[in-house]
């Protein structure tokens, strides 16, 4: 994996040696292979070799922004933990917890409210691309608006102040969040006290979007996913979800034996993402050579499987046993409250809210 | 004190016997004459004479919206809290607390931003004239405006419907916040489940709005007001402060003697809040008589003072004694929580957030 990351600051105001990244995962969904891919593996694999702080949490309270089923939140936040506990998160080595296990979050999200224009939450690129749709529509331009989608940048800033996060891998759409905190940052800094570190945004352009199995990148909202360790309330074992799916990749007519370009197929873009050089260049072979199409995606789904299998067992263990999950979360909960309940009372001093005696 | 009080419902959803009503008290200033009238006297001597419940709260997550001077949030707090207590507030009678030693309120308004219309917001009162007076000034019509400020209905909503309150008191100008709140708690019970009860604007027009020294309004705006307890850091004794300002009422040039017009006098009028008829007639007569402007003034002096005399010094007690105070405080937010956790607990099941698992 290659980290030829960008930072996106201005000024990088936490020249540190040590970095704090601090990395969010919005439950409002189960994870497919493509998260796995562009995500999950490359985040897990960068922290656990470096000696980096690192924060991963599950982002609950911006889950339920957009998803208002209940059952689909809680297990979205049960098995985004179990994958990434599966998929080697160590949970010694770094700070995993649930967002709304921190009570700090909301209230200092409430603090920065009041120091954050609201002009800049007008200028939110998402928040004006769903205006801009509404316009064209001809309905008032914040139909299906609601306070949250609005000041959801505001929480963000929270999760990533409350923590003094250094560096915050996004997309390149999250950019503009990142800045709004370093704004907000900036604001309570002038206005108070400077307690506030500014983040920096980390692009990483290099991890690859997944291939989905209709040739378009990998997304729950075009279904055309692979299922990671499978879906909730099976019919079928997780590996066999995995290989039907994998035999779904659409491909053109080319009979076995006809040489075909590997460069148009979904099935070769996405075995790239799990083979060493050498065996796609073997691969690539095999295509000029006229593999057929099923035996082809034999091939995908083992060298997949192969990767996955020993995660996939961890996961259902874990699945079966939320007991465990729980005591993970709650450890984590800890480690980041011994956090948060420090920045929160100093956030708190400096507007002026403190007992007006110590008791005891 | 009448009670001819308009509940401003459409629908009664709360035909309760016993009404739970709520008031809050904003922390960015210290409590004068006008408040002690028009707010503190007629709510102590409602809630006394009731066998009603009563949450009674410093709101200074609202104070830091538009006050920036942490000691003037810090302070206010500390002498609104003592002059409630020193008129008679009975903390074991009623729930007396600061609303930032609740954390579950904040964490439930981050849940009701995200079943409240940010439309809603749009058309607050408030909002829309800080927009039109922007736009005027042909400047941003958002300029000056935070996202505190255009988001508080929603966490005047949280402080609201966190406790169930069936009955809150307002002024003409808020009716609408209380409208806000019923909406939002309507978009929650219909979207996940009927958690919270549709609360009742209670707008009293009986309560006498105090004169100011010049014959308007008493407002700390208008700089005419009364101290009710003294200033902060005081140079003169708080009764000696008191004597200073109704001294310093505006009257005409007419001399000793002159018959005078009580009802175009701020003397006869603000006398009026703390007299009973028989004392009102007579004052009349002595106007009539052609009292001096002094004594008129001293006879005022001593009417109020004779009111406040026995709440100052149990004032500058607890002022002296903070620590009296925050035992007080902590009390009442132990009984606010006892409430507050409960009802966080089922507005976080409802959205699907819980533990994965029970442990222990």
């Amino acid at each position: 994996m290659s980290n030829n990351n960008i930072e996106t600051s201005l000024e990088n105001s936490s020249k540190t040696a040590v970095k704090r990244i601090l990395t969010g995962i919005t439950t409002s969904g189960i994870p497919h292979l493509g998260n796995y891919v562009g995500a999950i593996r490359p985040a897990i694999e960068s922290i656990q070799n470096s000696n980096h702080e690192a924060f991963f949490f599950l982002a609950d309270y911006h889950g339920i922004i957009k998803c208002h089923d209940p059952a689909l939140i809680h297990e979205s936040t049960k098995a985004i933990a179990a994958t990434w506990i599966a998929c080697g998160l160590d949970p010694e080595r770094v700070t995993f917890y649930r967002q709304s296990d921190v009570p700090e979050i909301p209230e200092l999200a409430w603090i920065l409210n009041c120091s954050c224009a609201k002009g800049l939450m007008n200028r939110a690129h998402a928040y004006k691309a769903s205006v801009d749709i509404n316009v064209e529509n001809d309905v008032d331009a914040d139909q299906g608006v609601t306070m949250g989608l609005f000041g959801y940048p505001v929480l963000m800033a929270a999760d990533i102040l409350m923590f003094n996060a250094t560096h915050v891998p996004v997309g390149r759409d999250q950019i503009q969040h990142i800045e709004m905190a370093r704004d907000i940052a900036g604001t309570f800094n002038h206005k108070y006290k400077p307690l506030f570190m500014m983040p920096n945004a980390v692009v990483d352009d290099d991890t690859p979007l997944l291939t989905g199995l209709d040739g378009r990148k990998m997304s729950k909202s075009y279904g055309n996913t692979i299922p990671l360790f499978g879906e909730v309330n099976p019919q079928l074992s997780a590996e066999k979800q995995m290989h039907k799916a994998i035999m779904k990749i659409v491909t053109n007519s080319q009979l076995p034996a006809e040489p075909k370009d590997p460069d148009d197929s979904a099935i070769f873009e996405i075995y790239k993402a799990f083979a060493t050089p050498e065996e796609i260049a073997d691969m690539r072979a095999q295509f000029a050579a006229g593999i057929g199409w099923g035996d082809a995606k034999q091939a995908l789904f083992e060298k997949i499987n192969n990767e996955i299998a020993p995660f996939r067992a961890r996961y259902e263990e874990l699945m079966a046993n939320p007991k465990e999950l729980e005591e993970i979360l709650q450890m984590g909960a800890e480690k980041a409250r011994r956090h948060s309940r420090k920045q929160l009372d100093k956030a708190r001093r400096a507007i002026g809210i403190r007992p007006l005696a110590k008791l005891k």
